[in-house]
């Protein structure tokens, strides 16, 4: 194992109607709010309506910031920063999924910040503090709602970064009510299935392949457990205990406690996948979908023995990583994500303008062992 | 799944020489400190030479109080208390197992109270405050480094009696070096084996038999992991990437990550090794190797779907529960843990005060569902 550091203050109240309880935990960060959230789901799942009647409950003024797209713009992110300023705010509060929460998290850093906020991102500048950041979560997936990370998309480069900054941009207090996403969506889920399962194996498969690594066989019970709750999902999509436990695995998924001390863990596919999200405007959890059989292809030179194990653990399938890669596709077939831009919508790719982001993406990860020629080929091969 | 509140801010710094920022850690939290030790291995393992300096480093007024004991007494606890108030301190530095970090907690906590500080073990008061706590780790197994509860023995009565005040008794920073680990004996590492395989199944085994928990699959996982790490210290104790992992999963056992929202989880086995260790002064984790699989059999009518799900995905077996016990008894006889009170050296039992201890401690644990008669068969059967 590595050394590592674990600090996750976020508060998680988790569970039906969980909500009631955000009148008493916002007046402990402040009485004048921004509340973010993104295109219309927090109106039609309810709660909007639940989280909106809490900070009047606490007396607080509130400053709306709707319209958060899913993958959040500078643009919309430094309007919001401008709300904080002008209307003095002491708290972000976001109703929504991933993206809202990683919007807040961008505002919470970038009012306080007299920089542009466009240079944490750039990775030339640090979050040394923000205001606190409250989620009410309603499309697990990114595991936002308790840890430190945000991911922005640059209106004019469409450049797509990702930074981290626990525990500061940690939310102070998450709410996560599995009866919010009853109303997702098959291809939301799906989406949402398809990142769980990156976030849980991207550490998995590029360890070193000799280690003895105590959270292995919890995250291969991890992406089995998402495999078994979205069966249960596709015959019965009101399912709430496979709501809920979908819910809170993603949370698992991505909130550091299963990725602490893996040697020489990398995200080479949320790197692949930020130029097509970023360009293209598809769902994260889509573009990973697709991305990821092509990365376990190329890569199985290097990482094929841990595409084995977690072939024989998870699909019971090991003889090759050509098999392993097969179940993986069949499974998010089930799920309803797509295997190729075509079913996303996209006909047409720019793969060099792709290798170009891809390149970039790679050095603003800091992610080693990624030459153009290796980043070529798999953008080549979707 | 249920609905719960997760808020863990510990923060935990994982790796050899990780104590190194000790000094930098300590004075957000006070420079008067209480240096809270056991009986003597802090000082061979050099734990305590490293943190002596580091408090020196950082200019600390340090009063020690060695010889805490395997279980921690109400009265070295309250000579603790004393010392803190005598001399003005502001802080408690635990450096030892999960007994000194449990006897550390109720320090901090009593130094506050004006009651008796067994008020709170005997359920009569709650913890509302304490002092911080700083742990450092030298023997994985209670978690109590990641976690907000505390153990502790009524000197006259041997009553023991745990309590829980997450986030106000969780350690501030928690500082586990596995290099510590390495000096520790073959008994020592099984009993902490023992107490993680508990912590790990105690409500996975009582929960609902047909629910989906997300956290069944991460479970049977993590025993896997210890077994397969508990194989590698059998043919080497000083494997320092197994003491790694041994040490990581103790806190990932029972930092409450992998039981939040399990409905209906008791600690039955808990409640009924407390008596034994209580009275007889054994290792709380000899005792659940003892008493473990004497619960499975009494209980096998209520909870004997869950034991035979583990005995599958655990140890290929699942047949019956009597399987189970089996491969359960032999997983700990291989570790070196007891299976009787024979073996560490309790010939005669006193059954009766057994019983009568156990009654009370499923009335202060509050675990319904257990009365006299089978209290009495349990214990009876050992």
């Amino acid at each position: 194992m590595n050394p590592f550091v674990y600090e996750n203050p976020t508060k998680l109240r988790f569970g039906i109607n969980s909500v009631a309880s955000l009148s008493q935990e916002i007046i402990r960060y402040g009485k004048a709010v921004l509340l973010l959230y993104g295109s219309g789901s927090a109106k039609t799942n309810g709660s909007y309506d639940q989280v909106k009647e809490q900070l009047e409950q606490a007396g607080c003024r509130i400053i709306e910031h709707g319209g958060v797209s899913g993958n959040p713009l500078l643009s919309h992110t430094q309007q919001g920063v401008d709300l904080v300023r002008q209307h003095s705010l002491e708290c972000v509060v976001a109703v929504g999924g991933g993206s809202v929460i990683d919007e807040a998290k961008a505002i919470a850093a970038g009012a306080l910040y007299s920089g542009d906020l466009w240079d944490f991102y750039a990775k030339t500048a640090t979050v040394t503090k923000a205001l606190p950041i409250i989620s009410i979560l309603t499309l697990p997936a990114t595991a936002s709602e308790m840890n430190g990370f945000s991911v922005l998309t640059h209106d004019k480069t469409h450049e797509k970064n990702a930074i981290g900054a626990a525990p500061i941009l940690n939310p102070k207090v998450s709410f996560c009510d599995p009866s919010f996403t009853m109303t997702l969506s098959k291809e939301q889920t799906a989406f949402a299935a398809a990142d769980i399962i990156s976030h849980l194996t991207e550490g998995y498969f590029t360890t070193s392949a000799e280690i003895l690594n105590p959270q292995d066989a919890l995250i291969e019970g991890a992406v089995r457990s998402v495999i078994e709750t979205m069966a249960l999902l596709q015959k019965n999509p009101q399912n709430l205990e496979a709501r809920s436990s979908l819910m809170w695995t993603a949370t698992l998924a991505w909130n550091g406690i299963l990725q602490a001390g893996i040697p020489h863990a990398q995200l080479p596919c949320h790197a692949l996948e930020m130029p097509l999200s970023g360009i293209y405007n598809i769902a994260h959890g889509a573009g990973l979908a697709i991305i990821t059989p092509h990365w376990m292809r190329a890569m199985s030179d290097v990482h094929g023995s841990r595409i084995k194990r977690f072939g024989e653990n998870v699909f019971g399938v090991s003889d090759s990583v050509e098999l392993v890669i097969n179940a993986l596709k069949e499974t998010y077939k089930k799920f309803g994500a797509p295997l190729s831009m075509k079913e996303v919508g996209v006909d047409e790719i720019d793969r060099e303008r792709l290798i170009q982001d891809g390149v970039n993406s790679f050095t603003n990860r800091r992610i080693s062992g990624y030459d153009e020629r290796i980043i070529r080929k798999i953008y080549e091969s979707i």
